[in-house]
Formats: structure tokens, sequence, C-alpha cells
């Protein structure tokens, strides 16, 4: 096909440094006229091209390359990217992973060979029953080995009948969302906070309340004061995200009597409660919701691998009835090989003795990154003490662009992020999230060197 | 855990017929003090049984068995189902098929052991990229891989970039309407139809706009003349379910010519469009589409088995910013495994073959079914002279009930679904959905005569 070779040339021209953001491409009349092809070829490479974000149409004034296409290197146009406001681009996240990515787990320790015997094992035990449409709400079995795991790992009693099997935390927390939400509906969230809740609440027609976060975690008297009525909490009790705080217990006691009293719900986001350095886990915020308020949403992603696509909400007894209806409506079942493996995988005892292994193996990589974080910048980055979670963040000083910073680093193949990027609106601190979960055993220093390269001082 | 066997033992009595619909239960409290239990120990199995549709409460009048909840035969309470106009449970769909159930593929035939040969062999190839979150618009190679196929056997031309895969049918039309459609605006659906287009359009808000359909297909002048300014029509117009009308050609034109005009989207989906058993399976409408009007979606449910999950969406190219911008923000990425597996069977032939075997089989399965209801019923049943899809559709005569012989069937162990489920809140035909595409060989003649066994005269 012609119009992908003209997309691939324009493409490779934008990743070489040829053309840069701002240039000013033909008009797809003069180059279907100087290629010799018909101008819908051209049209259908330009509209490609645009959807992906390299070019932009001015009216009247031609097509241009976008100021958000980028070299492989970084180059003179750099500085267009300064004082963004945009959250961060999720396409970080796709493909290969680069190193300091927060929150990936380890990928080079993850036992593949196990996993994926398990998985052919599990072929081969398929028969009819396993090829028909599957309950939307998941495998009961899973379900069943789900509501064992919770109730040992995480203090949580539930019946396997409350848990939903969902496509990780975005499936889980959407699901929620068009649950409990309507159109005008406000809900507390999280500043800084995981960018994925404030893009949910709205998709749905909520309104997103950000409630700023200190060394106690959400600040709940704070939310109170300001939007008391709100419908829906969505919070990380066990690890804020990013910055990695531990709800206090003064502050989880206020929250479930708001919800209580309200006649609110609670999100708890639990993505990473598996992981705490400093002791054992804490137990889950839900194991303390004797009122029924709470919607606990736990993920696959982080204890296994992220293209499992599998997590798991908690349903309060009272809204089983609406879960199933929605699921049904909706339809969103998820591929039954992975959901039986799984079961498995939990029942043989193989996940327990991973999550054992990863914890010794994140506080190892955790004390690595830090021991060379001071070694290579001395005072000149100031780490958060967090003592959970698979990433870290180190805050600027007030004048750096953590946003510039995080361009450079991944055109130096690094994928620290932005905590200003996480700030849901609201003044945005200058940060760095650097992820350690995927950190290469003994290549800490040499990346943070690479790291330390790209600051200007 | 106590509760369960409060659980089991309610559930039992229902199945048994001990309990029937309207009995009052005792309340709480006098069961907790019988069985010597706490409170919420009943509390916890009532909640449960009322989730799942068993029991329902009438405030201040007690707890009674659900009018849904019903025997596992036929038993004096089944007259109160007589003239419900509820939407088919699609709880029919999980679990183990029962024969006759509409629109379900060959599991006996399906090459299960090749498939997942074919699975297991992409496991054992999988590496690092392989465990990292997938692009939420599906692997890049199967979407290739489909743009090939669509070419090829549904003469669609369009560029990899167009195609998401999706979490089957029901994924693929949820992103559209989630895409297109906002509080208020209009949509015409089929009348009757397939029950999950009016509920994925009234999820976001829309307003469903029954349409009829006649030998010709979608009614596209009443359309017109009903709801001219309507922003989207879902249609089928290969294989109109649940009738199996085939859009005429004067209506196609009309159709696109109608979306051209008034800037309106068409879903056009083709979820069996590949059987067709008298001649060549026509080509999509989407092949037309010259003015981009065009959504097209397709399915692996039918093609290969439902428990795949694996569906694919044509995005029309003005609309690939907003498909990508969507689909990152609620990330349904879908597991990768499958999708790798998925690719190589298309790539390496193995699809293409068994398809071929499928319309084979399929067109045997039918006229075996086709005899079996001619000779056991005569000119009792009149069974509509569909060509394609995976299920006939046989009328009833005005004085029957197709509800109450769906109940009886489903109590007989057989699956045909109502007709006047499907009539989307228009007046409802009596009829019976008969699916032949898991119709064990050999036994069709068996099992009509079980159904003919559930009528009355």
């Amino acid at each position: 096909m012609r119009y992908r070779e003209i997309y691939q040339r324009i493409r490779d021209a934008i990743a070489e440094g040829k053309l840069v953001a701002g240039d000013r491409i033909p008009a797809a009349r003069t180059l279907a006229a100087e290629l010799k092809v018909a101008r819908g070829t051209v049209d259908a490479a330009y509209t490609l091209l645009a959807a992906e974000g390299f070019l932009i149409g001015k009216r009247r004034h031609g097509t241009f390359v976008s100021p958000s296409a980028r070299p492989r290197r970084p180059s003179s146009t750099a500085k267009s990217f300064l004082g963004t406001s945009q959250p961060p681009d999720l396409r970080y996240l796709f493909g290969a992973p680069l190193p300091l990515t927060p929150d990936l787990p380890s990928f080079d320790q993850f036992p593949r060979k196990l996993w994926y015997r398990t998985v052919s094992g599990q072929a081969r035990k398929s028969g009819i029953p396993q090829l028909t449409y599957p309950d939307p709400l998941g495998l009961l079995a899973l379900r069943q080995a789900v509501a064992s795991y919770l109730a040992i790992a995480r203090g949580i009693h539930c019946a396997p009948e409350q848990i939903v099997i969902t496509g990780g935390y975005a499936g889980a927390l959407s699901l929620v969302c068009r649950m409990m939400l309507r159109p005008g509906l406000r809900t507390w969230i999280e500043a800084p906070g995981y960018y994925f809740t404030k893009s949910a609440v709205e998709l749905v027609g909520g309104v997103a309340v950000p409630i700023s976060v200190d060394e106690e975690g959400l600040n709940v008297e704070e939310g109170i004061r300001i939007a008391a009525e709100a419908s829906l909490c969505v919070v990380a009790p066990s690890n804020q995200f990013p910055l990695g705080a531990c709800l206090s217990l003064r502050r989880r006691v206020a929250l479930l009597e708001w919800a209580a009293h309200s006649g609110s719900w609670i999100v708890e986001v639990d993505y990473t409660g598996e992981f705490r350095y400093d002791g054992q886990p804490l137990q889950a915020l839900k194991s303390l919701d004797s009122a029924d308020r709470i919607f606990y949403v736990g993920t696959f992603s982080k204890t296994m691998f992220p293209s499992l696509r599998l997590g798991y909400l908690v349903v309060p007894l009272s809204q089983l009835s609406v879960a199933r209806d929605l699921t049904e409506r909706l339809y969103g079942a998820l591929p039954v090989l992975e959901q039986y493996a799984m079961t498995e995988f939990i029942m043989e005892g193989h996940f327990g003795r991973h999550l054992k292994r990863m914890r010794t193996l994140y506080s190892a990589r955790r004390s690595a990154l830090i021991s060379a974080i001071s070694r290579v910048f001395a005072a000149r980055l100031d780490v958060l003490p967090a003592s959970g979670g698979l990433h870290l963040v180190a805050r600027l000083k007030e004048d750096e662009n953590d946003a510039l910073i995080e361009d450079f680093a991944g055109a130096a193949g690094l994928r620290p992020l932005a905590l200003s990027k996480m700030g849901q609106g609201t003044p945005r601190e200058q940060g760095l999230l650097l992820g350690f979960g995927n950190l290469p055993d003994g290549e800490a220093l040499s990346i943070v060197r690479r790291l330390r390269g790209v600051f200007s001082t």
C-alpha cells in the first residue's frame, strides 16, 4: 500500500530529527503531484499521522509537525516542552519497558516458565465447558481463590460472590464509577494522585474534587470541609500514589465514619499493598468495614505482570445485585484461560512464594536505588521516606522543571515520571517518580549516572 | 462458613420445588434464633440470595421467594411466567451449553488441540516484552492480520491502524457508544434486534429508537421518517438478528446516503456474516463506505469460540484519534497471549480452513434441523427461510406464549429463545430462535422430539 510508504517516510523524518515540531509539511495536493500518486493516498497517510499525534492541521494554514512529535534524541526543539501541563501520556507504559519506569514489577525475575507451564497445563485440560460464554463476574474458582488470599494477606473477609474479576485496576475502577456515579455527582480524589482515577470519574460525568495528601495520607478533614456531600471517595490507604504515605488510623476511622454517616462510598485502591519493606504489610482498610461502605480494588498487574490484565473488586453486600446487573449488561467478560491458570497458580502456592521472593527482591532494589542516588546526587535530590510500593519520589528544587527532565530522560532511554503531572489540577510540586521494581540488579549506579547526565547542573 | 449452608439450603429448597415463587420465608431474626446463629449470618445468606434473584424483600411485609426463582422442573408455579415482558436473562449463555441455544458455534468440532497447541507455543516464545502493559488498541500484528482477513473475506479495505481489538462484540459496541453518544442523542436500533444493543445505547444515556425490520432488513425509510436526526444507526446488514434478513442494495444505498447527508454514523454489526449457505458470503456494507461513516464490528466469538473474548472494530479514519484517546483513558486492554495465538492462527491459515469446515458443517446441521422440525411438527411450526447465521426462527401461532415455551423447554434441558423478548419495546411476535451451530450430529430428531413434548398440543 503506497500510503504506508508516505506515512513511514514522514515518521522516519521526525524520528531522525529531519522534521521538527512546528515544521510545515507540503500540502497533500502538492505532495501527490510530486510523487505522482492520487491525492487520497497522501490524505490517508496524513490522517493516520495526525491520528497518531505526529501532525496537526491548522485550518487554512496547512499541516504541521505536532509539538508532541519528538525525535529519538534531544534536539534544540526540546524547549518547546517547557511548562507543559498535560497529563502523562499513558503510551509510556506500552511496549518494552525503560529503566526507572514507575510501578512496573520485576520482569526479569518473574517465573515465566512456571507461569506458562501452568497456562499450557490448563489449556490441555480445557474441554467444551471452557469454550462457552464465561460468567461476566469471573470464574467462580478464581473468585474463591482471591477471597481466601484476601483473608490471609489483607485481613479482608468476604464471600467469593462479592468478588468480580476485572480487567486490572482500570476495569475495576470503571465498573465502580459506572455503578455508583451519575452526571454531576462528586468524588474525592487524591491530589497528587493516580492520573487514571480522575479520568474514570469524568468519563461517567462525575465531578472529581482534588483533596490534598500529607504524611498521614488523604486529608479526610479537608474532604469533609469542602465536599462532605460527595458520593464517592477514591483512596489508596496502604500506599498512597505517588507519595507513598499510609493513611493514619485516626483518618481511617474518620473516613469510615463519614461514609457511614453521609451514605457515601469508599473505593479502596490497594495496588501495591503487598509490598512493604519495614515489617509486615498493613491490613486493608476494608478489614475495618463493618458498615459495608467499601469497594476494594486489587490487581495482579503488580503482583504478577501487567499483560495478564486481571484485577479484582470486592463489592459491598448491599450492592451485589447492581454489580451483577451491570456486568451482565456490559458483558465485559475476560478470557477464561488466564483465569484458570491464575486459580491454579494461587492454589498451588506459587503465587504466595512469588510474592515472598519479590518482597525480598524489591527491598534490595529499593536500597540499591537509594544508595546510588545518594552517591551520585549527594544532597541534590531529596528522596521521600516511603516504605512500600514500587517507586521512590525525589523532590526537585523549586526552579527546576520535572516535565522537561522527564522528556530529556526519555530521550536518554530512561523513564522517570514528572510528579507535577500527577497534580490533578492542584498546585504542582516538582519531582520525579523513580521505579525500582524492574531495575536490573547491579545496574542502579550506572542508570542513576545516566539520569544525572540529564540534569543541567 | 455457616451462612453458606443457610444459603445453600434455601437454594436447594427452591431447586427442588419445596419453596416456590411467592412463598414467604422466615424473618432473619426468627431463623437465627431457630438455628442458634448470629442474626448477621442469616442476613448475609439472605442478601446473597436476593442478589442472585432467588429472594425479594418487600418492605415491612417480609422476604419472599422471587417470581423469577424457579425449580429445576416445571411445576404448578410455571403459570406465573405467563406474559413476561422481561428481556432475556443473559445468564442462559454462561456455563455448559444446552441444545438449541441460539448462535453458539460448534464446540464439538472446534479444533481444540490445534488451538491450544498454538497458545502453548506462543506461551513458550513469550519473553519480557510480552509481560508489560499492552497497547489498549490491541496487538499490532493481530490488527494487521485482521485487516488482511477483512480485505479478503469481507471486501473491507482499511489500515491496521483503523482496527481496535475489543472484548468481543460487547466491547466494540460499548466503545462506539462511549465515543459517539451523549445523553439524549438518538440511535436507530433494529426491532426485533439483539438485546445487548439497546442496553449499550442506554448505558451511556442515549435514546434507542426501535425501527422495524422486514424481508429487506432494517426499514431505512421508516428510520428517516421518524428519527432522521439520529446520531447513530446500529444495523446488521449481512444477517439481521434475529430474523436473518439481508439488507437490500436499495436500502444499503439509502442508509449510506442518509448518514453522509445528516452527518450520522452507522455501526455495522457483522457477527455471523461469514456463514451463508446459499452461495458466497455477501460483502460487508463497509466495503461501500466511500464517505467514511461506518464503524464495522466483528467478533471471533462465533468464528472461533466465545470464551476467547476477542472482537474487532474498524474505526472511520476521521475518528481514529478519538478512539485512541478513549481506549487509553478507559485502558480496557486485553490479555496478550490470546492475541498472539490468534495472530498465528490466522497467519498460518488455520482460521481460514476452520471457517471453511464450519460452513459445510453448519449447512448440514441447518438442513438436519429443518428436516427434523418438518417431520416432527409438520405444518405446526412456520420456519423462516433465512439462509445464513447460526439459528432458525420458527413462528408460533397467535395464541401461543413463546416465553412460557422457553421456560418449559429450559426445564426439559433445551434452550430455544423466545422471539418476543427481542422486541425492544415494539409489538411482540411469538416465535422461537432455534440454534443449530452446536447441534450434535445425528441428534436433531431426538432433540426436536423433546422440544415437541414441551408444547401443549
